[in-house]
């Protein structure tokens, strides 16, 4: 039988540890072996998915071990963004919705990814392909996961087959789409037990724009003052990360998720890409509110990456 | 309306002509606007497909002109096999089935490759998916892509699906597989019309080997002896090719269709590598018998980059 594992990307967020989960059971009741595994630790936010569905989180992993055959890439394709040893494991699916970049295999592969605000949307229909009956527990996670990347279907990534897909979801897991969204976006928002280092890398990701390294941050808070009350301790995190990654620019990115706008900061020698991007001016404490932005994906990856 | 262009790769073969003239078909049908292209000239295989279905070849472009929206690959992803100008434009889609390798996108898109053996397998699944009829036009060019691709379903990356969508098809089409197969195989076969530098290009591609640009090209011939008849032309022209694009090897495969063996010709710096790649010695002529080697992507390819 063949060994598979299934994982999203470091910094996992709900959308990669839900569709790991998620996938990894799809296989298992299509006969395959799989199991779903993690690159980092789970954000409060998808804590309290996985437990108001009662499933438990996948296995953390620091590298694919030597016996696995295959692994899987969930919501993300990226290398920099994947297990540190990507290069050294044969790569037979990967299932997502970023664009396609830093990625390659040596051999054929089936890679599906679609322009859809969700990798779990996608999942769904993959269910439905194989004609293969939803759990209430998946319905549950994938549900989750459209929530927290549509920020409740209100991101401009959010697709029509995101938004039909969480009303069938909610249907099957049997919970109320906007009573339950926002308990869980506001468990995610609760980063009263945060410290600077974790507000700076628990849903962080890196990307390579023209020949720079950019890693952006992004926080979702009830309040995003609460946030940077600790700037000073979350200015030392950021520096010490752009020295030791040599980062042309660290953008980190506070939503709120009630005004659905963002406060960002900005650091690093590039700092200045984010004002031509979003045609704004940084104020004295590198700051700047980006006016109804909240998706990293189509709002600041896209507008960012023409700046470099 | 959107202004979609459809294409496979440089020098077309069945697959990639039939994929972008059946996709835009299936495109049109689901209303939306899309018009096929192909980057080369139509090899006399493919004619024969398309003559004995009535279907009139796609037009040839030099590069997409500036009004067009959006361009959908088939048959190809890597963008040294594509269009010249694949920077400047902007990828909706892509349909393949080969490895993913020096491609990217600044956005998401719809990426579907799956691993079997050609392209028209899996846009058959995809017009079951969206309940649109395969016409018996579409059937045969569907099924000559995959006799194409399969060598009549006798090459390794022939798949069960591709198997199952050949015989589905031949029947929508109204042909008999075998009979129709090798009637378009031997049409394409016939190479009593070719010069030397039409041999060596009807059917290249290029691929990047560690750091080196390697051309593999291939024809599909009954009697291979013919066409190493002129072999003193044809190194003349891969010489100059060696030359001009700097490679560091062009490997000239020349198939034998009936035997499911290739007589291959090896020229260039690395040449060398041909022989560790198949464990064989080239002989005096520069040329080995690679014994069962019928297809360039999982015979050759696979092997030959592991030795660079």
């Amino acid at each position: 039988m063949n060994n598979t594992l299934i994982f999203g990307h470091k910094s996992p967020d709900t959308d990669t540890i839900c569709s790991a989960l998620v996938y990894a059971d799809l296989k298992n009741a299509l006969g395959e072996e799989a199991k779903p595994a993690r690159l980092g630790d789970i954000s409060s936010e998808t804590q309290f998915a996985l437990d108001y569905f009662g499933v438990t989180a996948p296995e953390y992993i620091e590298k694919v071990d030597e016996d696995v055959d295959n692994v899987i890439l969930v919501d993300h394709n990226e290398f920099q963004q994947s297990v540190d040893n990507i290069n050294d494991v044969r790569i037979s699916e990967v299932i997502d919705h970023h664009k396609v970049s830093n990625f390659e295999t040596k051999e054929p592969l089936y890679f599906r990814a679609e322009p859809v605000g969700c990798t779990a949307t996608i999942l769904n229909k993959i269910f439905k392909e194989n004609e293969v009956i939803v759990s209430k527990e998946n319905a549950g996670l994938m549900l989750s996961a459209i929530i927290s990347d549509s920020l409740l279907l209100k991101s401009p990534t959010c697709t029509a087959e995101d938004r039909e897909a969480a009303y069938e979801l909610a249907e099957i897991a049997g919970v109320d789409l906007d009573t339950y969204g926002l308990e869980m976006l506001k468990a995610g928002a609760d980063l009263s037990d945060k410290t600077a280092l974790d507000l700076v890398t628990m849903d962080a990701k890196e990307f390579t724009m023209g020949d720079s390294k950019v890693q952006v941050a992004q926080v979702n808070a009830v309040d995003t003052n609460q946030i940077y009350a600790s700037q000073d301790a979350i200015e030392k995190e950021i520096e010490k990360l752009i020295n030791d990654n040599n980062l042309e620019l660290f953008l980190f990115v506070a939503t709120d998720i009630l005004e659905n706008d963002s406060d960002a900061l900005a650091l690093g020698q590039a700092k200045g890409n984010v004002e031509k991007a979003f045609d704004v001016k940084l104020d004295e404490h590198n700051r700047a509110l980006l006016k109804g932005v909240v998706s990293r994906k189509k709002q600041i990856v896209t507008n960012l990456s023409e700046q470099f």
